[in-house]
């Protein structure tokens, strides 16, 4: 049954699972599981839901991905990006804190899910590439800074509001006056700990000798770590009363059974950013799924990943999560840890069940400091400042929809955002491909190549104009090469006919067409010639199907060389009898 | 002075101004002069304007045109998808028929002037081209079918509303109760004849051997006749009382001294509209003029069109009118009539002046009946939905931009049209160009030639795979190849080395840089090499500013061949041996 394997990856990998590949998914399932809880608690403070929905989010979604996806690493569940574009949607429906806000977040995963398996179905998995790199780049740098600076409230023990850098900069000076001294201290502590782990933990128990297995599993527990410890701290000295804010009772339950809201408003209000936070999230995943396919010379399937990723986030928007997508370091840590299946996803839904039933009364005294310290020493490694550098190396136009991006995301927030970032790479491009390459060319002597006249010492006619066009023809471009041609034939009295030699031409789209007819007329008027040269295949058969053809003043050539023969030949001859 | 002649085309064509060009410039006035009198007054009431707006409106703006204009025969003044966008704008800020309503279109016509001059200035008239053709064929085919529909209520004498096709239909039909049938005759027997006169007349006129100018001035002068005909009609028997609505007082004036409304609200609300009038007139004017010019192997000068369109839009805020632009049927009359100068557009806005101060009050019992006729002759005839079938012909993505821009302009309104029509053409190109042709090539035996492997008889080794791709590599397309050489190269185990043929492509941008990195790094996990050939030299420039060619696990090779022969040689010598 290919077919049903195509949509059901699990028949293929499932039909050949045995002893070895249980024995290394286990292990990889533990070590994702224990960094998994605290950071499931974090993003779903993050993204201003109960720290239980980080939990819930990362189990149904987890088994409905390993059933449906197509990449053996990736593993799903809340995300930083994401959970900060969660908050922005669903924080202008519904007040934070509020029944309304939770059920809000469930028809986002729902949008989200029902948009990814459209997408999946009708195969428009192409549609993400509309989002340059430059764009993600800069959208994921300026929200790695939103992130790190969200959280700020709670490293200060503030309350603080704003989706913006400007807003959230001057809420948390407005509030400074509620300092928590204490808080501040855990904060610091834990968030100076988290880094100190993520750069030093292993290189230093590998120099102890320990086994770089458990030097690994260890440096991942870093978290947990900095979980209980400020946890027994806060529970011993009674720190809660003294101001500090802890996570308080999380249920202890497996995922509830949810229902997302329906009605026409909320959808309406929630469609918009639902896309946008599909379309990040796809490819997101997809860019982390295709690096780890391709260190095993496995294929993953982007049309059938949305589809995964679709079915992951329905599950969310039933079981009390919120929208999910593959993340980049928990595949990472899944992949190194070393899953073969997605049965490492399996068993790490398992442990965060049992987290969820057992370990939930344990993260009472949890204060959010430790949780928005985990997410800072998380996201700042999202923060790449340098591909401003690298993109001003390599090319202005890319720097520009980088730098805007940054900048309109950080002051506009992060929908304006990556919506400028892509409407300003779209306006860049068109821009580029409006103003083509087009040389006037003449022939190399004694050859039958034709080179620029402004490069080449080559053979021209003051009476024969051939213009070589480096691009395809379409509307941006279309009056160009009109105006070009206008100004080169009102320069020169003496022209009787132009060449346009479209070697280089792989479209003519329908605007080109009238421009190129509206050019014929033009030089007809003037009494020119208008001809063609080396005209693809394609290209001709297409121009076939108009009247252009048959109302061209002059003749379609098959070689550059032809024409040149045709159209010199009796100059030539003439100024060979002289 | 070139540069100031660059800036004031008057002190180019003025100085050289003789008696020959002033007699041909005078008589091609007189004709476009009887032409525009009954037109001015018929946009003006499209526009939902007192009539002496568009007497106004043709005054100022043509002399500014003449001055700072490039083209010699262009026409300037009030049009009718212009009018029609200017009832369209200004019925969203104020009721028709206050002052208010007058006071917005003055404003609308200062925004517009103000933008086409910084347009002008800036040198941006590049940006009218991201309007391909299908787009603006659409868009004049239903503003013309939107216009006619909208002049129905003033041939049905009943009072409607609306500004999209069901709109207008629906609320005909809601008044069909008040019809005045006087009105009906009049309207019915007005628009008939001024059919007839525009099949007919000319060639009736010629066969009873009148002399062809005098034939075209009694042609042109159709309307003024209707206009004559039933203005006396409805004075003598009286009409007016009957029900049959009339022009009424016209004042009797030279163009006043006018302020637009500066209030910031009323310039926010109408700022994009303004932009879309400028750009849609931009472009309508710019065509015309280069049909015009072409034929007497003259130029213009885009950039400098702007600044003429945007002096004639500020002169028209200032004098009574509203927005203005290059008429297509006004200019071709111009030119027929033997227009040499603009100083024919000088002499038209004289004789209606002249007509402003004196002709006025004779309109007073002009039914709004035949200037509805007017407009629905001179409309139909923008009406080409051909359109549809030549693009359905020749491409199917820009027939679906046709039909998408008729559809929606029709139904959801002209602003919605136009920008749904200009998004859909940049989407489908998008589109387009996110699948390139890709050809895997191999060498012609016995030449240095590589070709398609799927269409010629060519050498190939399992072991090496050459990809020719047939188009610049941008962020829409990088992805593509991304999977492309994944999906190859996973396919055969055999593959030692891939080869990117460059030849075709002119721009790698920094998402294709990334994606061509990406592949390269994946090659290289797989032990597969991947080498380039034959890259252009600006594209290899700019390769070199980044670190890929340095981290790239092969080799740039000049040319195919000389990849083939390095990549090759070692089998081809062991085969040899065998």
């Amino acid at each position: 049954m290919p077919s049903l394997r195509k949509y059901l990856p699990i028949l293929d990998w499932g039909r050949t699972y045995n002893r070895s590949a249980f024995s290394n998914d286990l292990i990889a399932a533990v070590i994702v599981t224990i960094m998994l809880i605290p950071q499931s608690l974090a993003y779903a403070l993050l993204a201003g839901l109960p720290p239980e929905a980080g939990i819930y989010a990362s189990i149904a979604p987890i088994i409905l991905y390993a059933i449906f996806g197509t990449s053996r690493a990736l593993a799903v569940g809340p995300v930083a990006v994401v959970s900060l574009l969660t908050a922005s949607a669903v924080g202008q429906v519904a007040q934070q804190g509020t029944a309304g806000y939770a059920v809000a977040a469930l028809t986002l995963a729902f949008l989200s899910g029902g948009f990814l398996l459209l997408m999946g179905v009708f195969r428009l998995g192409f549609l993400a590439n509309f989002l340059s790199h430059p764009v993600i780049a800069g959208f994921i740098t300026a929200s790695g800074i939103l992130i790190a600076t969200s959280q700020l409230k709670h490293i200060l023990g503030v309350s603080a509001q704003g989706h913006t850098l400007p807003e959230m900069l001057s809420s948390i000076l407005e509030h400074l006056n509620e300092v928590n001294w204490i808080t501040v201290v855990i904060g610091v502590l834990a968030t100076a700990f988290l880094f100190w782990v993520r750069k030093n933990l292993k290189p230093t128990l590998l120099g102890l000798g320990v086994p770089p297995l458990l030097a690994d599993i260890l440096t991942k527990a870093g978290p947990v770590a900095a979980v209980v410890a400020t946890t027994v701290t806060v529970w011993g000295f009674g720190l809660a009363d003294q101001g500090v804010k802890i996570v308080g009772a999380v249920p202890q339950s497996l995922p509830p059974l949810t229902m997302p809201g329906l009605s026409p408003d909320l959808l309406g209000a929630l469609l918009v950013p639902a896309i946008l936070i599909s379309i990040i999230g796809f490819v997101e995943s997809v860019s982390v799924a295709q690096t780890l396919a391709a260190k095993k010379r496995q294929r993953i399937d982007p049309d059938q990943e949305l589809i995964g990723l679709g079915a992951a986030n329905i599950g969310a928007a039933f079981t009390g999560g919120y929208p999910v997508t593959g993340g980049f370091a928990r595949s990472v840590v899944n992949f190194d840890a070393g899953a073969e299946t997605p049965a490492a996803g399996i068993f790490t839904a398992l442990g965060l069940a049992v987290a969820a039933v057992a370990l939930t009364p344990l993260v009472y005294y949890l204060p959010n400091a430790t949780l928005a310290a985990t997410i800072i020493v998380a996201v700042l490694s999202l923060v790449d400042l340098l591909i401003l550098q690298k993109t001003w190396a390599y090319s202005r136009a890319d720097f520009i929809a980088v730098a805007a991006t940054i900048l309109l995301t950080l002051t506009l927030g992060v929908e304006i955002g990556v919506a400028s970032g892509v409407a300003t790479s779209v306006l860049l491009h068109l821009y580029k491909t409006s103003r083509p390459h087009v040389a006037e060319v003449g022939l190399v002597p004694g050859s039958q190549h034709f080179r620029n006249i402004d490069r080449h010492e080559v053979e021209t006619d003051p009476a024969l104009v051939t213009l070589r066009v480096d691009e395809s023809l379409y509307f941006v471009n279309a009056r160009f090469l009109e105006d070009l041609i206008q100004r080169r034939v009102t320069e020169g009295c003496a022209i009787r006919n132009v060449v346009l030699m479209f070697s280089a031409v792989n479209e003519v789209d329908y605007s080109a067409l009238e421009s190129l007819e509206a050019v014929n007329h033009r030089l007809k008027d003037m009494g020119v010639g208008l001809h063609l040269s080396e005209v693809k295949g394609p290209v001709m058969d297409k121009l076939k199907r108009s009247h252009f053809v048959d109302d061209l003043n002059g003749r379609v050539f098959l070689s550059q060389f032809d024409a040149w023969q045709a159209l010199t030949k009796p100059e030539a001859a003439a100024n060979a009898a002289e």
